[in-house]
């Protein structure tokens, strides 16, 4: 049976095993134990070199590629943007923390938040972050402030929502008017945000920054951004004589999480959007900004898998079925959350039939904690077996949580047929750790 | 202006400050902090002495009152459990461990979880947990066998579904037929579950469990539940000849989150509970089992408050108003999962007129980080302000996650006018301590 899978990184072993970046996955769970986070390091680096490849070749290199840290953020995932020579955009003290001890250049990260406290803003100055991205009134003047503090000016971009619904499911709908992050175009207050930029004398205004949404499977939405965003930067330089050297237009980019989903073609996204911007910048006599993109989920995600133990299959006569296994909600809260699809696999026995229809459920004491419902399983299936989830390496690890006091699993990389241990198992010691 | 509160432990100071427990909560944020989440360990006291004082009365203390940890699970709420001479309901290793730091009596502890390995079964075996709730077939096996394997007999209960649909929100629905929890009775498994266990050599078969809901207001459900669960064990002590000396009602115990909930009376569901188990074993010429209850919930929710600084106001005319903070669903992510509801208030502009319809939101990077839609805050609301989420003390710091990489708050406890740290504030160096 030739199976299509929904990454290229998978394949199926003689012995039925689940193989995940050339490896074999019973192997892996036996070596490290499960629950078991694999990331795929050398699929990571491909994506930032299609991504830096398309930034040179379209925009001539105009821009920045921003791996949005907060899909996945440990130290050798900054290890491996710093040694890519890419961007990260960071959204809290921890992962700036995180970036720094990984070494990573901090003049080349961005820092986003909608609630960026003083503490916040000091910490990422003192260390040297290399652009903020304000989200509000009061925050510009915070930043102001402690720029002034420091006798230093701050390099800021100002969020900006372009009003676009993207239909995409309310909790990562965020490019509407109606929204924490940024201010509209449409109300008017994009604008007295500019003034206010404009009138502080320790901000480095360098651009604006926006994103709308999430799962863009095409050039779409960057393309109607991009449009809102220089129409509002040709209307700024005509009214205030302000050119922004900066355009960041956000992240989104699609990942296919089942098989029914698209595959997005990034090349061709980064093409299209930066023909546009080219000639929009044309019509309007902007000279063209250097455009910032912020992948975050696409970068990990299908570089990722999670491995499970079975630990118990429950058969109910008349209703469904389910697989329960030794993690759940606690590493993966994503189908609680939102409902989100995966793609599941009984990874020791992939040459089974896979007939018996199941919910896929975690080990918390809670009914929602499933994992994935619906999933053709084997009938052969029993406690000990192994189940593998695709396609987690974006908001698993950096969601989980230590709910019923489970501990988190470690993330083990993969490359070139070797593998390591990139973050430790937490222990029943750590975990009490912050109990006086 | 005198204000109807949700929970009986808070009140306004002259000045505007929010009290909680009898302490200034304008004073504990400057002292520790926020975010920061405070606990009423006097009330938490007040609630364990309730249910014992209801238990003895109405049960002639035939049965035990197991906090249901995974509510609240730390260090210090084990002590206070060791106390107050409660038992515990446990869920994990995780949870084992954190007892036995706190030096809670294990022969006191009955094990959950509907996926229980062979490793989370040697461990509680080893360190001595007084009864398992065994869920599935399987699981039932392998606690024999651990059990053979140390040459000793386990205490078991079995885990049952009533079959009742409780039309609560479907996350927190247990006791349908259709459940990863236990076996029906409906279906026959239930039987067979009881059949295995007496056929196993080493498990010492001590009675049978349910769980129905959550967020119950009255005794019905808890009624409903026994009559099942009772004519069920009447039918196998004339078939088997086996009498349960356990019955295990689980929890459920609702409680109020804002104004229009009701106020659950807990010692009247005891009585009338207690009433109908006393009346159907007489009819059924069984002995009355011990009855445990495993309130959770109930036993912390409303001593917990949690206390925000306020980042930013953002009015967007025509559109709704948002008040950003400094936490959110990193510490609280019940709005995000459920749509759960909450009481907030304006911790130090207590007596501001209330009139700005608002969005509270967290400072996650993510438009579904809302802790609640709809909020009146004051018009004077500003950065640097303290807002108070009331009744966070069941569900809130034990499914907090480092999402966004931002650390979970301290838990001070406060008791007779005193405060007290029982969680410290995780540090930058406690998030990266996993990271090889």
């Amino acid at each position: 049976m030739v199976q299509k899978f929904i990454c290229g990184n998978l394949s199926t072993g003689p012995d039925g095993h689940l193989f995940f970046a050339g490896q074999d996955t019973v192997e892996l769970a036996q070596k490290y134990g499960t629950p078991l986070y694999l990331m795929d390091e050398d699929l990571i680096r491909a994506k930032c070199r299609l991504f830096s490849r398309c930034m040179e070749k379209y925009f001539g290199g105009r821009g920045n590629i921003l791996y949005a840290s907060k899909a996945a953020s440990f130290k050798r995932i900054y290890e491996i943007m710093r040694e890519e020579s890419m961007c990260v955009d960071v959204v809290s003290p921890g992962e700036i923390y995180t970036a720094l001890k990984a070494g990573f250049p901090l003049e080349r990260a961005w820092f986003h938040s909608n609630n960026k406290s003083d503490e916040d803003i000091s910490f990422a100055m003192d260390h040297g972050v290399g652009f903020f991205v304000a989200e509000s009134f009061e925050e510009l003047i915070a930043i102001d402030k402690a720029a002034l503090d420091r006798g230093s000016k701050q390099k800021v971009l100002l969020r900006i929502t372009p009003g676009i619904d993207t239909h995409t499911f309310e909790a990562v709908d965020t490019g509407k008017v109606d929204s924490k992050f940024g201010y509209a175009i449409e109300t008017g207050q994009a604008e007295e945000f500019l003034q206010l930029a404009l009138s502080l004398k320790n901000i480095d205004l360098q651009g604006f920054h926006c994103h709308v949404g999430s799962q863009l499977f095409d050039s779409d939405v960057f393309i109607r951004s991009a449009r809102i965003m220089l129409d509002f930067m040709a209307n700024i330089k005509e009214v205030y004589g302000y050119e922004a050297q900066q355009l960041n237009l956000g992240g989104g980019f699609g990942v296919p999480y089942v098989i029914s989903d698209p595959e997005p073609d990034i090349e061709r996204i980064m093409k299209e959007t930066a023909d546009e911007i080219r000639s929009l910048c044309d019509r309007y006599g902007l000279e063209m900004p250097e455009i910032g993109f912020e992948p975050g989920r696409c970068m990990v995600a299908d570089a990722g898998l999670t491995l499970y133990t079975v630990g118990m299959v429950k058969k109910i006569p008349g209703f469904i079925n389910y697989v329960s296994v030794d993690g759940g909600m606690t590493d993966n809260p994503r189908y609680a959350l939102y409902g989100a699809e995966y793609t599941v696999l009984p990874a020791d026995r992939m040459g089974d039939e896979c007939k018996m229809i199941s919910s896929v459920v975690g080990r918390c004491c809670e009914s929602g904690d499933i994992i994935q419902p619906g999933v053709p399983m084997p009938e052969t299936m029993k406690r000990g077996d192994l189940v593998a989830v695709c396609t987690t390496g974006a908001y698993n690890y950096s969601m989980a949580s230590n709910y019923n006091r489970v501990p988190r699993p470690p993330i083990v990389m993969l490359s070139q047929g070797k593998n390591y241990v990139a973050v430790r198992r937490e222990s029943l010691d750590d975990m009490v750790m912050l109990d006086e």
